[in-house]
C-alpha cells in the first residue's frame, strides 16, 4: 500500500468512527438503556471493514468519498444489528465479542432484541434522511434491503442454522456463503457506486468484483477458524468445526479452500484493475479482505 | 357508516390482503422455512387497522388510495415484526395469538428471531422497490423507520421493558404509550398523506389527528384488557394488571382513563371533520379503532 493510500484510508476510518458516534448520539432519547446497548454493539470495536469498502466503490466510481459516509454508517449499522442477534442465546449464544461482553450478556435479552432491532431501524433511516438526493437513498435502501433480507442475509443465517447437521454439499456452503455474508459485502460496491453515480459499465465491474469477494471472504473466514489459535482470532477456534457448521473446508478441504479463496479474490482485483489508480484504496482493502490474519 | 364507505374500506381490505399474500411470495427462496415463518406472522389473521388508516389517509388527502398500497404494506410488516419479536420468551413470553401458535412456538426461536428481523427489512424494501416515485419512497422510508425506531416503537417498548415495577407516573405512561403504539398507528396517517401528496394544511390536519388517535388506541387497549373476558380479546385479560405493566387505568384509574380515549379521538374526529367527505372512510376507521371490543 503506498503511502497516499494508507493515508486516505486511514482519513476515511476517522469519518466513519465520527459518523457513527453522532449517529448513535442519544437526542432526546426515549429508552437511555436502550441507546447505550446500541452503542454498545457499535462502538467497541471492530475493523469498520464494510464502511470502508462503500466510501473506497465510491471513490472508485469516480465520486466523491464523504457522499457515501451515510450509507458507510448504514452498511455497519445492519452488520452490528446482525451480530447482535447472531450472539443470542436462540442462536449462537455468545457472551463474548471482541473481548467485551455481547449486547444481551451486558444488558439482557430482551435489550438486546431491541437494540438489534432499532439498530436495523437506524440504518434505513440515516439512508433516508441523509443520502445527497432522493433517487440515491432510495437505490441504496433497496440495495441495503435485497442484501441484508430473506434473499440476503437474513435467508442465509437461517439457511445455516437448518443445515448445521453436517450434511451440506458445496453447492449448499455456497448458497449459504453468498447469502449470509457475501451479499452484505458485495452490498458495499453496489452502495459506494450509486453514491459515485458513475457509470452503467464502472457499477458493474464494481458488482462483479463485491460478488467475489464476498465468497472469498467467507472462504477466507472457514479457513482462519481451522488454521487460527483462538487468541488470534478473538474467538472460538474451531468452533464451526465443533458445531457441524456448512463451511468451505469442510465439504471441499481445507487445501482446496485456501485455492479458491485466493482464486476469487484475484478474479476481484482484475475486475478492479482497469479502473486505474481512483481504485487503489479499494484495491487495497479488497487484499486485507482475505490476507488478514483474524 | 354508509353503504358506500362500507363498501370502499371493503374493497380496500381485499387489495391490502391480495398485498401482502403477493409481497411474501417466495420467489427463489434460499430457506424456505424462514419464508414460511414469515408468512405465518402475517396472514394467520389481524385486522388490517394500519394498513387501512394509511389507505384511508391517502384518500382524505385527496390522492388514489392505490398508489398508498405499498406503505400499507410495509407498515403492516412492520407491525407483524414487532409483534413476533415480542412474543418472544425473552419478551412476552406467549405462545398463542389470534388463536394460533406464535412463530417461535411454531418454528423455533432463532427462525422466530430472522422472521422478524427480515419482515422489517421487507418493510423497507417494499417502500424502496414499489412507491411511485422517489421523493415520496424516501419520505416515507423516514417516516416509517423514525416511528419503528428507537426514538419510536422500539424505544417505547424498552421503556415500558424498564418500567414493568408498577413505579411509572402518567407522564411515563404517556411516553410509552405514545412511542410503543402511538407512533406508529400515527405514522399510517403520515405515510398515507405522503402518498397523497396532498397540501401542508391537510397534512398537518392528518399529522395531528393521527398523534391524537394513536394515544386514545392505547388507553383504549389498556382499558379493554381490564374490562373485557379473555374468550373476547382473544388473549389472556387482566394480564397488564398481573405483571404490573405500566398503564393508563393502572395510573389515573378506570373511569379516568375511560374519559381520556373518548376526549382524544374526539379531538382527532374534529381534527378530521373539515377534510369533508373524502375523509369520510377514514372517519369510520377511526371510529373503529376506538369503539372495538376486542
Amino acid at each position: 500500500m503506498t503511502p497516499e493510500t494508507e493515508n486516505r484510508i486511514g482519513g476515511w476510518r476517522r469519518l466513519v468512527e465520527e459518523d457513527l458516534v453522532e449517529t448513535l448520539e442519544d437526542g432526546a432519547a426515549i429508552a437511555p438503556p436502550l441507546h447505550d446497548a446500541m452503542r454498545h454493539a457499535v462502538v467497541s470495536g471492530g475493523k469498520r471493514m464494510r464502511p470502508l469498502l462503500v466510501l473506497a466503490s465510491c471513490h472508485a466510481g469516480g465520486g466523491l468519498a464523504e457522499n457515501a459516509i451515510p450509507a458507510a454508517t448504514a452498511v455497519e449499522l445492519v452488520h452490528a444489528y446482525s451480530l447482535v442477534h447472531d450472539d443470542l442465546p436462540a442462536m449462537d449464544d455468545d457472551v463474548l465479542r471482541r473481548g467485551f461482553p455481547t449486547v444481551h450478556a451486558k444488558y439482557g435479552e430482551a435489550l438486546g432484541i431491541l437494540a438489534g432491532d432499532a439498530l436495523q431501524t437506524l440504518a434505513f433511516e440515516t439512508l433516508a434522511a441523509r443520502a445527497p438526493d432522493p433517487a440515491v437513498a432510495v437505490e441504496q435502501v433497496e440495495i441495503l434491503a435485497v442484501a441484508s433480507g430473506r434473499l440476503g442475509m437474513a435467508g442465509g443465517q437461517a439457511l445455516d442454522i437448518l443445515c448445521d447437521d453436517g450434511s451440506a454439499d458445496l453447492r449448499t456452503v455456497e448458497k449459504i456463503h453468498r447469502s449470509k455474508t457475501g451479499a452484505l459485502l458485495a452490498a458495499c460496491f453496489r452502495l459506494g457506486a450509486a453514491a459515485s453515480r458513475c457509470d452503467v459499465a464502472t457499477a458493474s465491474r464494481l458488482f462483479d468484483a463485491g460478488r467475489s469477494l464476498g465468497l472469498a471472504f467467507q472462504i477466507h473466514d472457514d479457513v482462519l477458524d481451522l488454521t487460527q489459535p483462538s487468541e488470534q482470532l478473538g474467538k472460538t477456534a474451531g468452533k464451526d468445526r465443533d458445531t457441524s457448521k456448512a463451511t468451505w473446508p469442510a465439504v471441499a478441504g481445507l487445501d482446496v479452500a485456501k485455492r479458491d479463496a485466493i482464486r476469487l479474490a484475484d478474479s476481484a482485483f482484475s475486475t478492479l484493475e482497469p479502473l486505474g489508480r481512483a481504485a487503489d484504496p479499494l484495491l487495497a482493502l479488497a487484499r486485507g479482505v482475505v490476507s488478514r490474519t483474524k
